[in-house]
């Protein structure tokens, strides 16, 4: 899906346009309750005073009560004992005073719908608090609601008095998950079931299969795993147990297979079902490959693969990707370009809309909602066709527009590396969606987060999903108001450690993976280093690329395993932000700013050693060099505006054009300090110039 | 097993003795090869050179092959890319020039047995490696091995040119893991299992059930499980996959039923079985209860369960306990005090011996042979019988003179929170059992670690084995000369952090429980002042405190996290150490000494808030205050030695008595630098005073 720049720069240019629009159409309505909640809930009434969490703590259920609800109910106090570390009573009490009353109206459908109520109330009282709510689903994202809410108080634990009114303001708030490119063994997985749970997003898009590949267990079609994976695939019962673990936590699972382009790992095994003559393998560099919409066996196939899958997955959605159909293969082969014409269809556009027509039908008769990317929108579709977009908002107003559904992609890339705050400022109903009348708003059902994951594997997908994926949960599930990205950073900071608690790895991944690059223990300077890069943006590593994209390729740089944000980086920028408007007086900023650049600057002579002994490290000698000379011009900025004394000109001039330099990405890393520092170089010229941008 | 205080100051007696004569009898014959390897192999010999490991590397397995060795040589495959973040073959290739070629003689027997031959031979060439074992029990170690062998160098990876012949000293190398006073869930005990192969170690040694908890599903007699633990057990079916997980591994799994004592929450669902009139509840502070030996119900009830048990877990081995039998109940009890009489034994020994008579008939008649802890020694027992000592050398060489086989648990119980150091020099063959003859010798099977689970959780669990058990596997496995604790510090330093690659969390889960005492993200003064001290030692904690120990009161305080053995003050005292005795001229040591007691002094003032608003760290606020004193008075006292101008009298003898107040536990910890900085205080005094202990 979407990992070609040609899109990219009107995506850009929409981003921006519709970010600015946001910002300054809307208020900012911050909360005042300073609660460390995210996704922040619709309503929250701050109360006095606090309900104290200890040994004593107790649950108990009236109303309906289930099996989902019961292990839900035990799923929290055990996270809550893991909070805590007191071993609190596992099941719940019946008795007549409990800590937590949970009341659900209904039990849980068989099987989780889109669009089944959400919503929920927690009161909680110095002496009790109470959790009520038309469903379990409500009930689950409630418990998660109480969850963030305890804190570490000068007497034990406790919570606050709050009365909080939820619900979701998106039906559809998902992850896509992509496990073609690299496999994601199922613990991996659950865990980030775990967090998403936790951030009340309730689709997990599964990203089944893709041309390096097959990663389904077909029973019919055994050659489907067999030779069109390398022997890392899910079986039947593993993905039964799964969708019931994600089901167990509000999460439905919607499946994607990828027809008629993305599956070359299919046609391995099945090589009769494309369009060229193959042969067919999942190595890289392999024939670009789709299916022959033209022969009635590749319907035939489909059919009985459908209903196969159909049964695996109960979710009622099921998406066929149809993205980037290439129509080179369709155009090389004579039987399929006398179909189109015999047809009366113009192009390849039209041959694939007839396949998705086909798709439909065979989709409906196995009782599914079909769901692809923006490509397979086409008027001779039926309105009960969902489209996924990767292209922007545009795309999904123009669906909405002749009433078809649609959920936002566009913005919402985790791979591409961007600050979080740059995908919490994408809203699915701002730029062409702001102009939808009601009826046409209510087809834009939400979101989905999507972890492509050329460049991801079992011990890095972690810190590419977390803690960003929790900006874009909140912008699905809370009111529009809520926009402050110093919130959302602060409160991001809290989720982001508690996430961990849940078995994620994304903060602390980093250490072991620093200590294989560096075969030794000794891996602070390395981790100082380490904590200021970012992987460059984008596809830029994918275009920057010598050789054919090789997903079998290590994936064991430091880019592979850097933050896709640094903490560290917005820390100081935001120092350097304060100093400078300031007015140079801000002496708490301009300590902390002292203490990281003189890190820096030391930090070369230490690191130097290390990063010579490992092939692994060898390539970051310019970004550490470049971390140094940071450091040292940095602090020469910060004398001279500290004495309110000019710097030399010729120096700022040198400095500058060294720091154009360091703007260059190294080993598939950015320094993300530099124009800060630069920033300061600049206003030590004096009075006299401005900074850059303040 | 052994809480109690009273054999302590015989034990501390016995083994200074022992280390001593260990030290001063044997040269220290150490690895000159500067390989990391741990435990370190019967003989290494290093070539010229290396072998590279990369994206070609291949297996190719000959001879012998059955499925638990392919799993092994799967899993070393998966772990090796783990090691190097390179996506290898999964599956064994059949190519003519693999990298590595494995070839086992014999398959694996059907249930893993006490003796086998786990012995191999490693040779690496430049061009190519095999791994030559009688058994699949080699190779695993083989493998292992292999892993720690791999290097980041300035190509790639690599593996050293080296010729390897191993074999274990001692066929029985354990870790005793108790899950009866605090469950611990299966996945954690899963990646200790990793952690155990990973050293070499072969027996986990399952306490399965305590007063506090019974841990197993029996289906016989359910209300085990269902009255006897707070519903957190494993089912039959996890039981199963478990021994099997470590029978993969090499690994028996020897369950342990603890009769007639520690066996309380047996009688909260059968309390006819006791010698006392109950009630029983697993509750704390419940009746002291001791299995009614006189009444043939009980051997009945023994039966039908031990021929459960028996099926269940397929080792021939099968430990009864037997320990620390209270006769309070026998003798309260006029039935068992005139059974005693009519059988015309002298006191309750006699009926414990009668007991485990009974009971070894039976075990016998479900073929298992019985062990037991040294109180189950006793001449009316069968030769067969294994006795596990806590008492000591002594306890198991008088078994041994008496034809009975043994074990050392004495010493390496990890509860204690001894350094590693300590537990190393403890020696199955020294002491008392250095006396004995050939045959004799041949009885001690090895020793087992112990990991007491009073003070433990899933969450600490991991940093109380981890690292030290490793010095003790290398105890068990390699030569008796291998002792230099120098040598073992550095390979455990590098072994720690490869542990974390298969999941452990003896490092990282420090972090996650300071952000939760802190309730912030911000942790690093706390984390200044956990990585520094240490929990006490021996039973001081159980000891002091006030109310009746209760297995369900929170661990959430420092002392539950802070590590056993703190590296850090380690390396303080080595820096000490050397800086001293270079008669102060030592730069480098000066320069880590001053580093660290800058850090401590000032860390006070950084971290008194956040001890203010935590009532999880309030407790603290001594321990950081005596650092800081630490810190002053350490630099004052280096500042003098520096100038060779001896400090004030008076100023000494008031830091002299501080430091003595610093030595008291505060919060259950210990400040373990206190005793490097009196050093440094006393040889401030100059020329004139020697140092106490250089």
């Amino acid at each position: 899906m979407g990992k070609f720049g040609m899109l990219l720069n009107t995506m850009r240019i929409l981003l921006i346009v519709s970010s600015a629009l946001v910002l300054a159409s809307l208020a900012a309505a911050q909360p005042q309750h300073g609660l460390n909640l995210m996704p922040m809930p619709s309503s929250v009434q701050a109360g006095v005073g606090q309900m104290p969490v200890d040994r004593s703590f107790s649950v108990a259920i009236t109303g309906s009560r289930d099996a989902t609800l019961e292990r839900g109910v035990q799923r929290f106090v055990a996270e809550l004992s893991r909070e805590t570390g007191m071993f609190l009573k596992q099941q719940p009490a019946g008795s007549a005073n409990p800590t937590l009353l949970i009341h659900a109206v209904h039990g849980s459908e068989k099987v989780q719908r889109l669009g089944e109520d959400e919503s929920y109330e927690l009161v909680i009282n110095p002496s009790g608090a109470k959790l009520t709510a038309p469903t379990p689903l409500g009930v689950l994202h409630g418990l998660q609601t109480f969850l963030q809410l305890v804190e570490t108080t000068t007497t034990g634990f406790a919570v606050p008095v709050v009365t909080i009114k939820d619900q979701p303001r998106f039906p559809w708030r998902g992850l896509l998950i992509d496990v073609g490119r690299h496999f994601i063994p199922l613990d991996v997985l659950k865990r980030n079931l775990d967090g998403m749970a936790a951030v009340k997003m309730n689709v997990l898009h599964w990203h089944l299969y893709d041309n390096e590949g097959f990663r389904v267990e077909s029973k019919r079609f055994p050659q489907l795993q067999e030779s069109g994976s390398d022997g890392l695939y899910y079986t039947q019962d593993e993905i039964r147990e799964f969708v019931a673990y994600a089901r167990d936590r509000g999460i439905r699972v919607v499946p994607e297979f990828e027809m008629p382009g993305h599956s070359r790992s299919l046609f391995a095994g099945y090589p009769e079902l494309a369009s060229g003559p193959g042969p067919y393998t999942i190595d890289p560099g392999g024939a670009d490959a789709v299916m022959d919409p033209t022969r009635e066996e590749t319907y035939k196939f489909i059919d009985k693969f459908i209903d196969e899958m159909a049964k695996l997955f109960p979710d009622n959605y099921f998406h066929i990707g149809g993205d980037e159909v290439n129509g080179h293969q369709w155009d090389a082969n004579p039987k399929i370009q006398a179909f189109i014409h015999a047809h009366g269809m113009k192009n390849n556009q039209d041959l694939q809309a007839y396949f998705n027509q086909r798709l439909q039908k065979i989709l409906s008769k196995h009782h599914k909602i079909m769901m692809g990317w923006d490509e397979v929108l086409h008027p001779d579709l039926p309105k009960t066709v969902v489209v996924q977009s990767w292209r922007g908002q545009q795309s999904l107003a123009t669906a909405a527009q002749q009433g078809y559904s649609g959920l936002l992609s566009f913005g919402y890339y985790l791979d591409l590396m961007w600050p979080a705050s740059r995908h919490y400022a994408v809203d699915p109903m701002s730029g062409a969606a702001a102009s939808l009348n009601q009826e046409e708003r209510s087809r834009i059902l939400g979101g989905e987060a999507c972890m492509w994951s050329e460049w991801v594997t079992p011990e890095n997908i972690d810190s590419r999903i977390w803690p960003r994926n929790a900006a874009i949960a909140e912008r699905l599930w809370s009111p529009p108001e809520v926009q402050d990205p110093d919130s959302m950073y602060t409160r991001l900071a809290e989720l982001s450690w508690r996430l961990e608690w849940l078995g994620l790895t994304h903060r602390s991944a980093l250490i072991p993976a620093l200590h294989r690059m560096a075969g030794t223990d000794e891996v602070a300077a390395l981790r100082t280093l380490a904590e200021i890069v970012e992987p460059v943006k984008d596809y830029t590593r994918m275009n920057s690329l010598k050789t054919t994209w090789d997903f079998r390729g290590p994936l064991n740089r430091l880019v592979d395993v850097a933050r896709p944000e640094s903490d560290q980086a917005r820390h100081f920028r935001d120092s350097v932000q304060a100093y400078i408007g300031s007015g140079y007086t801000n002496r708490a900023a301009e300590g902390e700013i002292r203490t990281l650049l003189a890190a820096w600057r030391d930090n070369d002579a230490k690191l130097r050693p290390l990063l010579e002994q490992s092939s692994l490290l060898h390539e970051l000698v310019p970004l550490s060099e470049y971390l140094a000379t940071l450091g040292v011009a940095g602090s020469f900025a910060l004398d001279h505006l500290d004495k309110s004394a000019p710097s030399p000109e010729s120096w700022r001039a040198q400095q500058l054009a060294l720091l154009e330099r360091a703007k260059t990405p190294e080993a598939d890393l950015l320094l993300i300090v530099v124009v800060p520092v630069q920033q300061l170089i600049e206003a030590s010229a004096g009075e006299a110039q401005k900074p850059s941008s303040p």
